[in-house]
Parts: C-alpha cells; structure tokens; sequence
C-alpha cells in the first residue's frame, strides 16, 4: 500500500510557510499500514495539478491533497478534480447548510463566496469538515482513491482522524497495524542501539522497531502489522517488559509523554511544587511546564536570574561566590536551586546557568557549559553539561537536562 | 527561470522530521528571481531518485537537492548522481584533506566512512562545505544545472549563500534583483492591504509587493527585477518614503528586525534595563529576549509569577486585589509591571496576566483574555485583548502583543 501526498498552494511553494501537515499526515498513514511513495508540492495552477494527481494515481493507490480550498481559491482545486475525474459541479445540501449555520453563529453575511464551498464535483463523497467551511471530498477511480483536504491544520487533522484513516483501513480492508512507542532520555540513538543490540536481535522478525530521534528525546516505536491485534498487543507488550529494566532510568514514559510531562505526572502525585530560576535558558524552562495546561496546579512560578543582581537580590545568591566561582559554577547553580525553592515556597526548586553563547565562552567554560541543580526538601544536587556551539539549541538542551535531573530525583523518592 | 527543489531522505517522507530546507531554499531562489515549480519529497532509492531528477531536468533550469550524503548513506544519492551523468565516481582530493584534518581535529578516527565523504562523480564541480564533511556538488547538462547538497540546515544554507546562489546569478547571468522589507506589527494582512491600497495602486508596474504574514508579524516586501540595482534602490527607497508615514507606529523596522529586537535597540540606545513579570505566558516573554545573543546588557531578568502567592510575595501584588478584580485585570497587571520593575531594579517593566486555555474561561473573562502593562519611571499603562481558543497561540499573541505595547512606550520617549 503506497500513498502519495499533494500539498496545493503557492505560500508553501515559495516557502512563505513551513509545510506541517504533510509530515502529519505520513505519521498518521505509516501508523495504519500505508506508506508514502512522495511527496509533491505544487502552486494553484491547473496544469500542475493535473500532472501531479495523475501522476500519482498511476503509481500508488491513495492520493491526500491539502490546501487550495479557502474560499477565495476554491474554484481552482476542486474545478481541476471535476475536470480530472470527469464530473459536473454541484451543490452538495448538507454542506450549503452547514456552512450557512456557520455564518449565521458567527455573525457574518452568507454570501456568494460562501455559498461556493459547497459546490463540490458530483462523483465525490463529500466528507464533513466539523471545524471549518470547505469540506473535504473523496474519490474513487479504477481502485485508486484520491482525497481532498482543506490546508489549515486542525480541520484537515479531524477530517483525517474522522474520515479518511478509517474509510482507507476500510476500502483496503487493511488489518489492525498495533504500535507502541517508549519515549527514552538521556542516550543519543546510536548508544541506544549498541545498549539494546541483543534485545533488538531477539525480536521475533513480525515486530518491528523504529528508532525516533528529536533534539529534546528519542522514541523506540514497536509496530505488528497484519497480526491479530490482542496477540500483537501482548507481544509487543512483553517485549518492552524485557526492555525497560535494561533501559531503566532511560525511559521516560509511553506515547505523548514528555521529560515534563512525567515531572508534571510525579508532582501532582506527590502532591508538590516546583520552582525554577533561569540564567541561561531564561525562561525557556518555565516556559515548558506553562505551555501544559493545567501547570498551575504543581508550577508555582520562577526567577528569570539574567542580571547577577537579581541572583543576589532576589535568589540571594552569594556575592562572594559570584565574583570567586563565576555565575557559571555549581556553587551559583546550588544557590539559586535553593533560593527560588525558598522565595517561592515550594517543595522543589530547579536551576540553570551557563553560556548559552554564541559568545562569552573562555578556555575553562566554553560556549555550552551550563551548571544545573535542582533543591529538594532534604538536599540539593548539582551537575554539569557542555553542549555546543548554536544558542537556540543549548537553551533548548540545558532546560530540557535540567528537567530530566529533576525527573531522575523524584524518581529516586518515590 | 524554473527550479524544483527534491529532499531526498526517509525521515522526511514517513514524516519523523518536519522539512524547513525547502521553505528556506525557495525563499532564497526567489530573492534572486527564480521561482519555483514544483518540490518533491522522496525516499533513498535508486529509481525514485532518477525518477525526480530526470522528470525535473526535462522541466526546469535549475534542480536543488537536498539530503541522502551522510557517510552512512551517501552511496546512493551520489551514485545515482553519477549514473544520471553517466560519470566515474573519484575521489577529490581537497576534501580528502578537508575532512581528514575535520577528523583530526576532533580527535575521532579518519575511517573508511570517513574517507567515502571525498568521493565524488568526476563530472561535478566540488563546493566546498565549510561546516561538515559532505562536499556540495554542481552538475551541469545541456544547460540545465543539478546541485546536491547536505541535508543539515546550517551545512545546505552555507554552500547555498556562499556557493549556489552566486553560481546560478553568473550562469544564468540573472540581472540583480533589488528587495528590501519593511516589518510591520498591529494589522492583518487584509485590514493592512485596505489600508495602504492607494499607495500600492499608484506603484510603478515594476515594483512588486508581497504581504508576508506571520503570526507575530506582517512583512511587506518591495521588489524589483531586471532594473539597473541604483535605479531599483532609489525607487523602492522612494516608495517605502511615502509609505511610512500611513504606516506610523505600525511600523517595527527593516529586514530581520522583530518586535524584541526593535525593543533591544531601543533599549540600549537609551542604556535603559528591562524586566518582565509572567503569568499566562509563563517565561516565553523572557525567553523571547534572552533567545537573542548579548541580551544580558538590557534584560536582566524577570519573576514567572504562576501562582498568587508568587504575584504577593515577589512582586508586592495586593491580595485584596487579587480577590476582588481577580489575577486576570488590569489592577493586577499594573501591580506586577511596578513589582517587577522594582524587584529587579530596572527601568522598565513589563507584565502579562490571562487565561492562556483551553479551560479558564468564564463568560466576563473568556479563554484568550489577557491584560498586560508596562511600568516605566514616570507612569504605567495597561491594556487587555482577546485573543483565541488554542493554548500555544495565546500564549505566542500575548507575550508579542505585550512586548509591542512597551515598543509604543519607548518609541513615544524618543
């Protein structure tokens, strides 16, 4: 089973916006058995269009369009459909009526322009766009199937969930494809691989591992495809039993976990607070916790300690260690644990310090080096790291590292 | 002038990684008038590649490829290269020596995968990659011109700048083409379009506007093509004149310039210190300056005041306020602005407090609510707006919006 996706539109053409959906999209087909043959990315012009969907469907079986449906472009994408699968335009009535309780809601006149997003090419099946006007529609030609979708992310997300992944498993009639993903931190994939060599030999040749490295985790996925799904399950589920005591501390959690989220998960159970004072990553740490919803409840807030004054004032960081060891030394990086800990009254406090660069390197301390600590109630610990050269990635790096120093301590209470 | 730009790579196509080198590579061709025709995304196989490669030479001057030259893969996307043009592959001996000294100074062994790095199809030019191991190469037939080149965003965008782009001025001896952006922050792209609609009429047809939105920004782009540069640059000069005035303080600056960097600037001309007291954007604020490189000699610091009993006791907030207006008001929002201000000792400061969502809202103060306040030495100002349902984006919106209120401020003390 082979796809292609087609992304329409001229603002990810000329690189005016970054094409995400068609990474999604192949995350979510590879998931149900289907994988990509190519991608394409094209502008709003007749001729291209066709030359790619015909293309396309003489050499793979599913064909995913995205983009080109808004309503002033409209004509354009679903004129080139009609003309391609040789069928008249007409207007589809559930969706003249949709679109028209839309507009009411909302406040805004049902006009022309309106009115044309549920004209669709009568061969389709129209699928139904719950957050959005245009709907999607679906074709089928000699087996193959070709589906068009709107471009903005979260009304082409639901209709993939809604619609096309199940009616494609259906149309195929693929078999359950079972996967389960381990989110690991802490080995880059290559000593991942050496570490679980033996372990990855042993796996019987029906399941198969993926290695999914990000610059913050690496993700070890286990899939069975054309398998009865409870068997599958259970194999898969033994397998990783065999792995976590080898990959111990490493393993951060299942599927969407995060190094924060499994903080966040060992906080509210315990019932705790955390703290965090920011030299280097400068708010970037706090700001990982904020951006989960309900981080109120265990994230009490934080200092962002740019300034050595405000290390002194309001972490009371010690003058003398300041000017003795540097602002980048475990001295300073306890002080501050500790101070954000007792200025917040929380029960944990988390710090970092370092040269996020691309200056401000010396011999002893180069770009990278950053000192992180987190304070608990009955100690606090301390740890170094050098990371590289690039200012965005040492942020995202030293915050993310001193958030897994915190998860490894609150493993070690619990 | 056509291109195609081809990512070679599985990662890509089965969606592990999201593909930025393709927006990056077909705003840079544009920039230089060439436009593109079609992207594609394809696998490390043999017929895919030539496949694409032949399909794009038959189409278009220019063919960019990107990725499949890492030295564990590097096999077949330069000896499908090599069987395209029909060539030998040989070592080159410059980047022998490049890379063997590259591994010398790292202190890693130059082995056999190593030294594979040096070998290149006979009938390319070398360009050479000051960043990495894999060598850019430059084919050309019958006119058309094939360049591969590594997939590493920082490696492709070097031996783009330094190498390709004035490479395909000189063959095609393009004429210069004349740019220059002005950034703008406060109105959407069709509100902006309405506005400076008699401006944009009376442009001289050789003159061409592009609107790039952004969600933190608006860039308006004045380009001129096949013109003599003097001329072109005199002529948008002159046009941007006449535009700035109907822009007044929608108008943040030139080129790269974000709303923080227009803030940094206009903070180190006065020698003037910031800090920030966080609540619904939870340490993006902070972290959008301290993400830029020397920002420690005007930002030193900032209080992520999450709970309220960090709003009291580091920033002085009254909690009958906070009882009787709430966190989210403007009370509350002036009071952190003066905290932080005086907490950190600095000459401005600048304050956010709403409700980030999805869950939060009530119908006075609904999700996307958010009240935000600049202190400065003489007065402070404070401001709500709503913005929409989705957690990431409010936060994102807010942390911007605040930042440009207390640019309004600083540009009013000029």
């Amino acid at each position: 089973m082979k796809a292609d996706i087609i992304t329409i539109g001229d603002e990810i053409l000329i690189g005016q916006i970054i094409d995400t959906n068609s990474a999604w999209i192949a995350s979510r087909l590879g998931e149900i058995g289907v994988s990509i043959r190519r991608k394409y990315s094209i502008g709003d012009r007749r001729e291209e269009i066709i030359e790619a969907v015909c293309e396309s469907l003489a050499k793979c079986e599913v064909t995913i369009i995205t983009g080109g449906l808004g309503p002033t472009k409209d004509d354009i994408t679903k004129r080139v459909l009609a003309e391609i699968f040789d069928s008249e335009m007409v207007c589809d009535k559930a969706t003249y009526e949709r679109v028209e309780r839309m507009m009411k809601a909302r406040g805004i006149a049902f006009n022309d322009l309106n009115k044309s997003q549920a004209l669709v090419p009568e061969c389709c099946t129209v699928l139904p766009n719950h957050k959005g006007t245009a709907p999607g529609m679906w074709f089928e030609k000699d087996g193959h199937i070709v589906v068009s979708l709107p471009g903005v992310p979260f009304e082409m997300e639901g209709l993939i969930i809604e619609e096309v992944l199940p009616r494609i498993q259906n149309h195929f009639a693929l078999s359950a494809v079972v996967h389960k993903t381990a989110i690991t931190y802490g080995l880059a994939e290559s000593m991942m691989a050496e570490r679980i060599a033996d372990w990855e030999e042993a796996l019987p040749p029906h399941l198969h591992l993926a290695y999914l490295p990000s610059p913050s985790q690496l993700r070890l996925r286990l899939s069975a495809y054309d398998m009865d799904k409870e068997q599958a399950q259970k194999e898969i589920d033994e397998a990783f039993d065999k792995l976590l005591p080898q990959l111990g501390d490493l393993f951060v959690g299942w599927g969407d976990t995060t190094v924060q989220s499994a903080v966040a998960e060992l906080l509210l159970a315990k019932g705790a607070t955390l703290s965090a004072a920011e030299s280097c990553t400068g708010g970037a740490l706090s700001a990982k916790f904020t951006a989960m919803s309900g981080a109120s409840e265990y994230f009490w807030g934080g200092i962002v300690s740019y300034d050595n004054s405000v290390k002194e004032n309001l972490l009371g960081v010690s003058r003398e260690d300041l000017e003795q060891y540097g602002a980048v030394s475990e001295q300073v990086a306890r002080q501050m644990a500790e101070g954000v800990r007792r200025a917040c009254g929380t029960t944990y406090g988390v710090a970092t310090t370092g040269i996020a660069g691309p200056t401000g390197g010396t011999p002893d301390k180069p770009v990278g080096t950053v000192w992180m600590a987190v304070a608990t109630p009955t100690h606090t610990v301390a740890k170094v790291m050098v990371h590289g050269k690039i200012r965005a990635i040492n942020i995202e790096r030293a915050a993310t590292a001193a958030i897994n120093m915190l998860r490894l301590e609150l493993r070690i209470e619990n």
